[in-house]
């Protein structure tokens, strides 16, 4: 049971309207693995430099989280630094320094390789590749990926998506990865590479899920305060996979795949209320539970307009 | 019965990326009736130049709106030019030529003074407060506006919207009005300053309603084909009044609304699909209830998400 998730662990530098920060821990592979961990087990794959604090694996570990499959190497990690706007939607990336990520090459502990759910976090399209390669039999893969190997990896980066069952992604990046402005036309193409699973990201928007045919969208929750917004994307995807784990491959249907887009718009409302990954550290299934039904709350409307008044 | 509704009667000239038109007929008084007209009756309070085509009043009686308080000055109708870059959500306005509004009076036919609803569509806030002082005992007013007046009128448009039920307004609009980033904290503004429903256009990403301390918020519908969003904004505020009038006003809460901004995000996504109202000539209601449920299949998710697996 549970996930194998590869993705980055780093260092982030992030400048908001509400504040900056230096070098706090960051990366997709913590986002997702934390955002997951409250709904399956979390098989965790990625590579840290000698920089990266040593009591960080203890961390993800009382969260449950196999840190098997983490590596620490010579060398510097991963560093990202960005900085939003007002509008929160879209960060400006103003460095991205692969370190470690370099040479990494991973290798899945044994007990990883039976492993059902695959995601595939934000990182080289080739590192995606090599971690699918040694999942012996996947059933739900998905990807993530963003402009930085968008623009730098493309055809590798191509040839990873077609391998996958969902892919999950910012409405600007799916927009240049398909070259199609209209979203409907952008998943159509997707569809065409392989996943007929689509889920696209739209920040403080919410999601949209591509399926089938079939359209679902939620909206974004209206937060009182917004105070940093890295890591929704990666959060997102943790409670979309790990809702979809801990339900089962043979439930995988539009009825699942919704609810699982709506916790990942729960578990990514937690993330941008405090800055870094603090608001995944602690929360309760209660918590989790009462998120779940203020979308519920947001969302609902009477269907039966057309009734006599 | 029915609803009094003051805006632009105008020619727009408009570029998209998909092509562009000149001196077109347009204008927030247009979209609003021929939107509501498939909900209610609506009294029109307009005005035009006489360059203005005359079988266009005969257009807008052919869908039932009454237009004898629309009038005819010597002099040139409003003229609007605008311009959408691939991301129509939010209009560049490159002129602005009021012509016949500048000197514009209006008085109210004698059987416009009884109806209960009031719609202030964008056009200067002097004109909006003119109209209101003229209806006898409005149960439920609604107000629009644009940059243009924020920027330009902002005392009287305050006083304006401190009389109504309901602002209908922009997301970047709120946010230039109330000067507050955040959509609660503005939405919390405008409550104090009178209207206690707020309903915020967000184009392709929907809408949201703020009322009594509850947030619903819909997505707009993905459309394989947008060639053109102008008049959306009075499309969507023509179903939201047209469907609350159509149910009378002893009915106005919060489930009422919710539906009502379904019907306004079902009219606005008919309007951006041709240029100009051409989509609004000759709508059936079958068409409007299967849109309806397009956004029920959109939106709807189960909230029994934590029974038992």
């Amino acid at each position: 049971m549970g996930i194998v998730a590869v993705g980055s662990m780093a260092f982030d530098s992030i400048e908001t309207p509400f504040g900056k920060v230096a070098k706090v821990l960051g990366g997709s592979a913590n986002y997702f693995s934390l955002s997951a961990s409250y709904f399956t087990k979390v098989h965790c794959v990625s590579v840290v430099g000698q920089d990266y604090p040593a009591d960080h694996l203890k961390l993800l570990q009382d969260r449950g989280i196999n840190t098997a499959g983490i590596k620490m190497e010579s060398g510097r990690t991963f560093h990202w630094s960005g900085a939003y706007s007002y509008d929160m939607n879209e960060a400006k990336t103003l460095a991205t320094e692969l370190n470690v990520f370099e040479a990494f090459s991973p290798e899945l502990p044994s007990e990883y390789k039976d492993t059902e759910y695959v995601f595939l976090g934000n990182i080289s399209p080739d590192l995606q590749l090599k971690v699918l390669d040694q999942v012996k039999n996947p059933r739900f893969v998905a990807i993530d990926t963003m402009n930085f190997w968008i623009s730098g990896a493309k055809d590798t980066l191509i040839k990873a998506i077609s391998r996958c069952d969902a892919l999950i992604i910012n409405e600007g990046e799916i927009r240049q990865l398909t070259q199609q402005h209209n979203l409907i036309a952008a998943a159509q193409l997707i569809h065409q590479w392989g996943p007929q699973t689509v889920v696209v990201k739209r920040g403080e928007y919410g999601a949209v899920l591509f399926h089938n045919g079939k359209v679902f969208s939620i909206p974004g929750l209206p937060l009182a305060e917004v105070k940093d917004p890295t890591g929704a994307g990666d959060t997102f995807a943790g409670g979309f996979m790990g809702f979809i784990a801990s339900k089962g491959s043979d439930k995988i249907n539009e009825s699942l795949l919704r609810q699982a887009v709506v916790f990942g718009n729960v578990m990514a409302s937690f993330t941008v209320q405090d800055f870094g990954f603090a608001n995944l550290l602690h929360l309760t299934p209660g918590e989790i539970e009462a998120r779940f039904h203020k979308f519920v709350d947001l969302t609902t409307f009477s269907a039966t307009a057309f009734s006599r008044s």
